[in-house]
């Protein structure tokens, strides 16, 4: 690979965003990559990325970035603030230079996203952004089988589809807005809510009701509803095993946002609303932090001690 | 096939039980059928079954008779209703005969399977019942893949096993009573009713907020929680396209079930009573007899016209 | 007063049924009562009241017959079973005599009230029946200021005024059949319900936000929706102290005879429908016999121990 | 009256600002006002109070002001905005003046009421703040008969009761912030909601059963729950007649911060959940501008039209 290739950039890497940028090397981009804590590079620098020690560095170098942050917080500091940022990195660039992509994959409200595509693409003329979060864990990440669920201009869909290949199955650009992809996000984040909720009261009603649980769990594995969701997680609330995978407080933050927009668009979403009901109270009851699945102690009387499990 | 070997009752030659029925010659089982109108026993004639000319005649001659119903009324019409019905059959089979197994697929409230069993058990020494109602369509019945929710005593289900594995792919025994299986049925409409509720919030909100609804359907058919209900029922509410399969008004009767059965154990179900208003929503708005996915118009303000589709 | 005057009955001298006796009597009516145990009519014969042995003496004597009994088993059992029922005693007076009108005070379900009715008209011709449940404790019944919900033919009720005004203060004809007494008594428990069970939740948000709940109530108390009913259950949920008036399981019953009502009329009833839910939640937590402001408990995480009160 | 004597300020002369202020100058009270459009300033002028030009005028004179402001935007305008506002008048003092007492007596949010209380109290060293919003209408504010629900230090409490006293009958001490005093308005707010929507939905379920809906609302004004809001709201909703007093989309907003109260504070709150759902759907269907007793629309498939009405 030449000296002169084009650089695609990649910021933060945490669980998620180390295995996205050693695909992208691995696929043989030519990378460079920033973190806050310059440690978690150093696996990137070993498999031939090069290592910016700010996001400036990285937008001033690279036509495509991509950024994939904790959360609203971190994807707004990194990209917008002061003159580390990836604003200002972008603001640097020569006028002759070509225009940049930044395409952000970490997951934010809509809010967000909107300031954070408005800041970027006002740092510099013909500037492209791309909100694409994803749908998928850190095995996803590693292995390019990713989600990108994206909004934003085509120009920059376009732009970003190379990066978006090597690191992901699918894509789709499902609005022309930042925001368009939040609120897609929140559209799967309902979905899962309301049949994980669901799975708990139609669980807590089979034990009631001396049914076999095991049982039903796999009537409802042969039948037109199965899905690995409600396997996973029906296995879990069986052994009221509530190790964090996504947390009860995340799931329910999500709950509130789709009903905030619910709300905006006079849209009725009772059953979103019953059942953000029961995330809060898997709150009350202690399980904030516990995996969502522990929305099924909502559905008993009393506050059940989790078993002891093996592995942390 | 001697005239001597054993034979196996059907009772109900509608869609399913025709089927069913036809399975159980295919298979090699020496048959006795019998229907109300006899037209429907014709086609099982001239596979090779016998057609009786009453219930009776098919239980005091049978020793595994399986019925398929249309509802709670015909099931107990035929089961115990006067001197031509499966009980007096049974009653009237010589005291060394074999006890009957009377395996009853058809679709009922746990009461009317309670009562049914009572009456079954009751109409000779050792007689065995065992309530078995189906999950998949009348394409499951013709391939032999059924699956079977079974609730009675552990005697009567291995009796039954041979007859339930030529008409179905699967089988449980659920409970130790005719209830559990009607119970354990309802569990699993609980889970359509709140999965197809919630498809239908999400869709009202995708379409709302301006989303692209068909890439939210793929991208939730590429999620964890991809699932055949979802892809099918989503199409259904895309095309405003509700030509009946598994009516509202059917639907909405076994969420009230449901919960009726959550009141009596004291366990609450917000999730399935705020489901639940929706499909009453649904039948107030004039769709009660339209598939269950047509619940997606009780999220509009005005009741939306059908489209013309082709096939009656 | 002559022995000629017309003999008003009285079947049932529970804690409403003797005070609702007394009233007729110290009215100037000549009474005769029944009671299954004996020794709770002694009151009644000391103020002067005939005292019959069998609710069928009552019935074949006097022309208009009230009864006050505890539940529709009750009410069915005085009214229908047996040779001492009040519907023999219809039957076995002279064809000559003035047809009878019999009205029952029972807080009973639509269905009883139907049944109830059905018997006592058809025990002989021109037989008036008039449902009149009552809203209103032992003391309305003592000082004559019960309300009467009545339902039946305009015929019965104006035969049973004499009465209603003796022992209430307002009465009102709400429909033309029993049950619609029912359903009207069922109206009142819903907003009962739904009110309570609003306080309750207002209650723990302001517990939980840091209000003086005292003050909040009474500012409640000096609004447009000041009531006895909240200003009452307020101070009960302020004290933690559910010593039972009405119970929490009849409070649910009540919602839940409603909620299948509102089912059978096909309009959706979500509010109740979530209330219904916070006393089931009570009912599970262990209030099922306290006295429904208890739902105040199905609003924390805990089970509450209630506080030691001097009068049990 | 000397010229000596201790002015009270009035910001914001609206419908209910007016008859305040009126109050204050007819309780013998040295005023003065100030209005963005002076033209409605002229009738207190005719009355005797001083008329100031700007916000700023009057905070740097009087000791104890008060305002009155239309909402949280044009709140946070008068008192913080610019050069011209009651900040600036209160920096502007000399340091040897009497500290301010200023009260707000607008409907706004739990934020904007801290955010207004922390910029006036820093505008100088011991100013005070107090949030007073009101309960009751224009008459209220006419006859003095205001509620007053305040948030605040017990000292700016009580600088301001002798013009509380002067407007209003009753007034409470309900939390230490200006937060405090939103937050427990909310908290009637979510009663009102919820009482006025469990109100359409008893009404919707009593036409449907056939019961005589002026008799129902007669019998619940006869009752332990009867108060002037159910009657007022009944009457309405038996006529259809939905001439904006308090629009859906005022008591929706209200609900809606109140499910987002419950929200952060971990508390479930599915009975106003529910209700809320049936105000947004109230909206969907054309009612957001009509009072919020068309609330009972939302119970009903198809949206009614409105009744000619003469208004009063």
């Amino acid at each position: 690979m030449s000296a002169a290739a084009p650089r695609v950039g990649f910021l933060g890497l945490g669980i998620m965003g180390a295995q996205m940028a050693s695909r992208l090397v691995g696929t043989g981009q030519n990378v460079m990559v920033y973190n806050r804590s310059v440690a978690k590079a150093e696996p990137l620098r070993q498999l031939g990325a090069a290592v910016a020690s700010t996001p400036a560095e990285v937008t001033s170098t690279c036509d495509l970035v991509f950024a994939m942050l904790a959360d609203p917080k971190a994807a707004k500091a990194v990209a917008m603030d002061g003159p580390d940022s990836a604003v200002a990195g972008i603001a640097a660039r020569p006028a002759s230079a070509k225009p940049v992509t930044y395409v952000d994959c970490s997951t934010v409200d809509a809010a967000t996203g909107e300031q954070v595509g408005n800041a970027i693409t006002a740092a510099a003329p013909r500037t492209g952004f791309l909100a694409a979060p994803v749908s998928g864990g850190w095995r996803d990440a590693r292995d390019g089988t990713l989600l990108f669920l994206c909004g934003g201009h085509q120009t920059a869909y376009e732009a970003a589809v190379p990066g978006l290949d090597a690191m992901g199955s699918r894509r789709w650009l499902l609005g022309s807005t930042p925001g368009d992809a939040a609120r897609a996000k929140l559209m799967l984040q309902v979905m899962m809510g309301n049949i994980v909720g669901s799975l708990a009261e139609m669980m807590a009603l089979s034990k009631a009701a001396g049914l076999d649980e095991a049982a039903i769990l796999e009537v409802l594995g042969e039948s037109a509803m199965a899905n690995p969701l409600c396997k996973a997680k029906g296995e879990l609330m069986r052994k009221n095993d509530y190790k964090p995978n996504f947390q009860v407080y995340l799931q329910q933050k999500d709950l509130r946002l789709a009903l905030q927009l619910a709300d905006d668009l006079g849209v009725p979403a009772p059953i979103s609303a019953a059942s953000n009901g029961q995330y809060i109270r898997a709150r009350q009851m202690g399980f904030a932090d516990k995996d969502f699945a522990a929305v099924r102690a909502a559905y008993e009387a009393e506050v059940m001690s989790e078993p002891e499990t093996e592995d942390a």
